[in-house]
C-alpha cells in the first residue's frame, strides 16, 4: 500500500477537457459540456478530477489542456484548487489526445526532465478516490520502469463503446504486471462478448501514467511529425498557425497501439465510469430500493429503475420502468434508458435545424 | 332522420358544469377544471358542448348549471355562445346531479309548461355533432311518450368506472325502442366483461332528456325532501341555507334507478367519450402512423402509442411505448398510459402536501 506523500516531488498530473456535450442533452449543451455538470456530487465532473488529486500531487504540478471557449470556465474553477491560470494549456481547436498529451509533456519536461506524468480526461466518475490513489501508485512503479502504462478495467459488459487491452501476466523485477500485448478499439459485439469470457482482457480507461522522457521518446518515434510541430511552436506567434496543421489523432491510435512497452494496471476497484449516456449514469450513482434515482422535486408512483432529474418544477412519474426524465427551462427529454445512446441522434437534429437548445 | 328546425320551440338545454379537474392534472387544476380544457380543438370542452346544441337550442332556452366559483368565466364563455348570464344558475356548493337537474327543470317548467329538456354534462366529447343532433331528436321523441331518456353506448371495453343500463327492446305506437330494464352503476370488471358479451347493456352516458313535467313528477315522487326544498326556496333569501340542508346525490342514483320509465337512444355513431383520463383522451384523438399524438414542440424518436402535450417548451420523447408527457410550467407528468387513472392518487398526495400545483 503506497502512502499519496511518495508521489508528491516528479509527479505532475495532465487534466484533458473535451467533450461536446451532445451525450447528456439536454443537461448539456455545446456550450456546457459533460465535464462542467454535477452529475454525482455538488461540484462538477471536471472539480472532483481535481479533488481526487488533492494530497497526491501538488497543484503547482497540474496541467490542464482545454479548448479556448471554455478558458473562462476552466481558470475560474481550477482557481479553487489553487492551480493557476498559468498552467492551463489553450487549444485553439479540438485536435484529439495525442497533440495534448504531447504538448503537456513537452511543457512539464521543460520544468522538470525526471517528471512522471498522469493522463485524466476530466468527464469521467471514479467512485472510490482512495482506490485510485492506489491504482495509481503501481502506475507510477511501472511507469518508473520505462513502460507507458494505461488503467485497465475489468469489463463487467460486452461494451462495443470502449477500447480494449489483451494482456499478460509478466514479471520484471520480480513484481507481476500486466503487459499489453494488443489494443482493440471499439469491438463488434461478438468480439465484445468473448472478450468478457476470456480473463486476460481489459477496457482501456483512457487514464495512462509515464515518464515524460519515455512517452516523448515514442511520441517522437510514431509520430514525428506532431511530435516536431509541437516542439518547435509551442510557444510564440506562429502557435495557432503550426496547431491548424496538427491531424486529430488520440494517444492510443497514434502511440500506444504501436508502441512495445505499453503496461496496465488492474483498476477494477476505483469506480470507474466513463458515463457515457444517462443509462451509464443511472447505473453508477446509488438508488432507491426499487431502483429509482431523483433529483429535484419528483414524486414517483409506481417506477422501477427510473431515473428523474428536475430542478425548477414539480415533476410527477407514474408507471414506469427504465426510463429517464431530465427536465430543464427550455427543454425536456423523455427516454427509454436502453436507448439513451440516441440522445446524439436528436441533438444532431436539432443542430441541423438550427434549434438554440443544443 | 330530424331537421334541428323541429326542436326549437319547446327544446330546452341544461349543462352541467361540475367537475373537481384532477383527472387531467397538471393540465386540470382545481381553479381549471377539465371543462375548461382545449382538448380537442381551440374550443374549451364547455364551449364545444354549447357549440353542439348551435341551431338546435335556441340559446334562451339553454341553462348552465355550476359552481359559485366558475361564475366568471363561465359567463364570460356563454356570452359568446349568446346565452344570458341570467340562464347561468349558481350553486354555492357542490350536490351531484339531482338538485341541479332538478332545480333547472323548476325554473324551465316555469318559462315553459311544455319543455321538453336535455342535460348535457359540459366535460365530454361528442365526436359527430350531427350524428348526436339525430339522437337527440330520437330521444325528444321518447320524452313525448312521457319516458326518462338516456343516451345510450353500446361498450367497447369492459370500462369499470362508467354506469351500465340493462335493456330490452320494445315497442310504443309501432316504433321500436329500448326500455331500460336495470341500472347497475360501477360493476366490477367480470360483470363488466359480461355485459360486453352480451348485446343488451349500454353505457349510461350521463346525457339525458325528458319533458320537464315527466321529470318533476318522477324527482317528487322519488326524492321529495330535495323537490320540496328547491319548490320553496329556489329564489330568494333563503336559498343558500336551503342549498346547505340538500343531500349529494346523482340523478341516476335518485331518480332514474327506481322509476319505471326509463327509455334509453342507441347513441353509438356519436362518436362519444367521457374522456375520464389521459388513456381515454388518448384514445379519443386522432394519432400518426405509429400511434403517437403530439401537441406542441415535439419531437419523437422510436415512439409508438405515445400522447405528448407540451406548450412552452422543446420536449424529447425516444424509446417510449404507451407514455403519456405533459408539460405544463410549474408541473410535468410522465404516466404509463394504463396508469392514468393513478394521476389521482398524485393530485391527492400533492393536496395533502397542500402544494399549490393542485
Amino acid at each position: 500500500m503506497k502512502k499519496p506523500s511518495r508521489f508528491n516531488h516528479h509527479l505532475y498530473a495532465v487534466v484533458l477537457v473535451g467533450g461536446s456535450g451532445t451525450r447528456f442533452w439536454p443537461l448539456s449543451r455545446w456550450a456546457h459540456p459533460k465535464q462542467f455538470l454535477k452529475l454525482t456530487s455538488s461540484l462538477t465532473l471536471f472539480e472532483e478530477t481535481l479533488k481526487r488529486l488533492n494530497g497526491v500531487v501538488r497543484p503547482s504540478h497540474i496541467y490542464i489542456v482545454t479548448n479556448v471557449k471554455h478558458e473562462r470556465k476552466i481558470k475560474q474553477l481550477a482557481a479553487g484548487f489553487h492551480v493557476s491560470s498559468s498552467n492551463v494549456l489553450l487549444e485553439p481547436s479540438g485536435k484529439n489526445t495525442a497533440p495534448a498529451a504531447i504538448w503537456a509533456a513537452l511543457r512539464i519536461a521543460a520544468v522538470d526532465p525526471h517528471a512522471t506524468m498522469v493522463i485524466l480526461p476530466s468527464d469521467h466518475l471514479i467512485k472510490h478516490p482512495a482506490n485510485f490513489v492506489k491504482a495509481l501508485g503501481n502506475a507510477v512503479d511501472l511507469a518508473g520502469r520505462d513502460y507507458l502504462v494505461t488503467f485497465g478495467i475489468p469489463p463487467t459488459r460486452p461494451e462495443t463503446g470502449y477500447g480494449y487491452v489483451k494482456t499478460a501476466v509478466r514479471k520484471d523485477q520480480g513484481t507481476k504486471f500486466f503487459k499489453v500485448v494488443r489494443f482493440i478499439e471499439k469491438p463488434v459485439l461478438a468480439k465484445a462478448k468473448q472478450f468478457c469470457r476470456e480473463k486476460n482482457y481489459l477496457w482501456n480507461s483512457g487514464m495512462f501514467v509515464w515518464k515524460v522522457t519515455t512517452f516523448l521518446i515514442e511520441a517522437q518515434r510514431y509520430l514525428p511529425r506532431v511530435y516536431g510541430l509541437l516542439n518547435r511552436h509551442a510557444r510564440g506567434p506562429g502557435f495557432r498557425q503550426m496547431w491548424a496543421k496538427l491531424p486529430s489523432i488520440s494517444v492510443d491510435c497514434g502511440i500506444l497501439e504501436k508502441a512495445h512497452n505499453v503496461a496496465a494496471v488492474d483498476a477494477q476497484n476505483i469506480g470507474w465510469s466513463d458515463v457515457g449516456s444517462w443509462q451509464a449514469l443511472a447505473e453508477a450513482l446509488s438508488n432507491d430500493s426499487l431502483g429509482n434515482h431523483c433529483r429535484g422535486d419528483v414524486v414517483t408512483l409506481n417506477c422501477a429503475k427510473t431515473f428523474v432529474w428536475g430542478d425548477h418544477k414539480l415533476i410527477a412519474a407514474i408507471g414506469l420502468k427504465d426510463t429517464v426524465i431530465i427536465d430543464t427551462p427550455d427543454a425536456l427529454l423523455v427516454c427509454a434508458k436502453e436507448q439513451s445512446q440516441q440522445v446524439r441522434r436528436i441533438v444532431a437534429h436539432l443542430t441541423r435545424s438550427q434549434r438554440r437548445e443544443v
